[in-house]
């Protein structure tokens, strides 16, 4: 096989190793190490909860004397600044790696490609820009903080068929199915925090946590209110923090980014969804549409924006549909308009 | 191979071919028939535009002296009353077929088993039920116009992702794409009849026909509305007839299957949708939903339901979910609550 392919094949692996880690790994990114002598894998690694060890650091220590003369495939540029612990460059310059794949150079200011000069100084070979789309497409969250000043924000709808969230009554409990509602779980798991309006929390007193994945770094909850906030559950082991944001949504979402966040969930209500659309700053939207009509005197999924024309509305691409449980799930993400 | 492999594969040939004439033949039933002599396709039918001649009828002719001691596979029993033309149970007996083999007894009291009796009687093998369940989704339409008063009805919604027809100021051209709107004419063509209610009549003053299918029996026309209707196209070759009813949705959707309709495809707009889906008379849902947020000030694709309890909602199984387009595309059947 030539070796491009090989190259590939394990940069596939790195990036599932690295998937594992996103919402966990604040404000770090999420990062997969492979490690691969003579054809045979001798460590894996990837960033560990809360951002420590480093995905290179545990695939390091995996392979131990194994590492020597092995190829390093990496799906970020290895870190090059002194924090609490050296950095990954020169761990892997010190365990005898004789050839690093990475996916993509770390925009951060502290690397920037000094990762990969060190790398070179101590005479190993880099390849660079391997399955380079993919690993954008998986650091979109913290590469976005860095070049946009902000996280990734998906927002999810999960409504009936016409689109509403409730009942004229206010019934809300439960629209989707069982299914639908533990796939949110595992969503809310893969990003940093769990947004939702001042309307929501009051009225809902939502618990804003994963459940049903065991022991878990809960995920921030952030509260778009400029009124005072009701009784949620204090910061625990079930409960991440609460931060309370308000004002413009382009001026909270950077306080967001400024904070560490990388991946934020908003999960409505109404309002909130309409001004994160109308300012366009929604990256990726989901829907669980349950097979169910409210009708027209139910709440709406997504409140009034005013809009004049329907070439001003904004527009998302279909990515993925399909049925979960008996609901309809599907993504889409903002398109070039 | 089993013969009764061999039966349920030339049914469900009888079956694809029945379905051609899906919204074409009312108030006839769109049937198959297949006709196999020693392994050998010899014959091929289904009712033709209009409900004649019935497949049978072009089986035979196409098989011509082939058909003597054939085996006929047909998706429905063959008729037993003298029409315009003679029954087709004689025809079958008068070919000199050896064997019918059929998926449903015809519900219509003129036939009701005699057609199955006369081949009996004329010493002809019979065996019924072969993909009995495939053959009665299929003729839910038919089915349902004898069992229960009426016409099958297929509603349509087109919205925006947030069940959006029109923004705030009432534009609405186009919310889905091209691909979709041809895949609408594509199942206007399988239906009787094209509603829709009589605001929408009267503010898009739409064509409701059948475009880009060559010609075809347009479907019927159907406005809901007690109010004078706007100066539609008067019914031509591109234009089926036009029909105005009004009054309770169970009413005059009796009224349309005591006409003759067997299958019916509502497209709004909303306090029509509204009015069917709260009178529990919605058979199948589809849905096209595009990726574009026009908020909660724009029109709703269901009108007010006055719903006091989720328990109360229409509830409706997926049944198949696919990209058309850019557009998301979902059709549900009505559940059994």
């Amino acid at each position: 096989m030539p070796r491009s392919d090989d190259d590939a094949r394990h940069m596939a692996h790195a990036l599932r190793l690295a998937r594992r880690g996103l919402g966990n790994v604040w404000p770090n990114p999420a990062v997969g190490c492979v490690l691969v002598r003579d054809g045979r894998i001798v460590g894996r690694g990837w960033t560990q909860p809360g951002g420590r060890p480093h995905a290179e650091r545990m695939a390091l220590d995996q392979a131990g004397q194994g590492a020597r003369g092995a190829t390093a495939y990496v799906t970020l540029e290895p870190c090059a600044h002194h924090g609490r612990t050296p950095p990954c460059a020169e761990a892997l310059v010190q365990a005898g790696i004789r050839r690093v794949v990475s996916a993509l150079t770390d925009p951060d200011a502290r690397v920037a490609g000094r990762g990969h000069a060190i790398l070179r100084a101590a005479g190993i070979e880099v390849t660079e820009g391997v399955r380079q789309a993919e690993a954008r497409a998986l650091q979109a969250g913290f590469l976005g903080r860095i070049t946009r000043g902000r996280p990734l924000l998906t927002l999810k709808l999960a409504t009936s068929f016409d689109g509403r969230i409730a009942t004229a009554s206010g019934e809300s409990r439960w629209i989707t199915g069982a299914a639908a509602r533990a796939h949110v779980h595992a969503l809310r798991f893969s990003h940093d925090a769990v947004m939702v309006g001042g309307g929501t929390a009051r009225a809902d007193l939502p618990a804003l946590n994963v459940r049903g994945f065991g022991a878990v770094r809960q995920p921030v909850r952030v509260i778009v209110s400029a009124q005072p906030l009701p009784a949620l559950p204090p910061e625990d082991a079930a409960h991440g923090p609460l931060w309370q944001v308000a004002g413009d949504p382009a001026d909270f979402m950077a306080e967001l980014g400024s904070r560490g966040l990388t991946r934020v969930f908003c999960e409505g209500g109404g309002m909130l969804a309409a001004s994160l659309l109308k300012a366009g700053l929604v990256d990726q939207l989901v829907g669980y549409t349950a097979g169910v009509a409210l009708g027209g005197d139910g709440s709406a999924a997504v409140a009034a924006m005013g809009l004049e024309r329907l070439a001003d509305a904004p527009r998302f691409d279909l990515i993925e549909t399909r049925c979960i449980g008996g609901d309809l799930f599907h993504r889409w993400q903002a398109g070039s308009r």
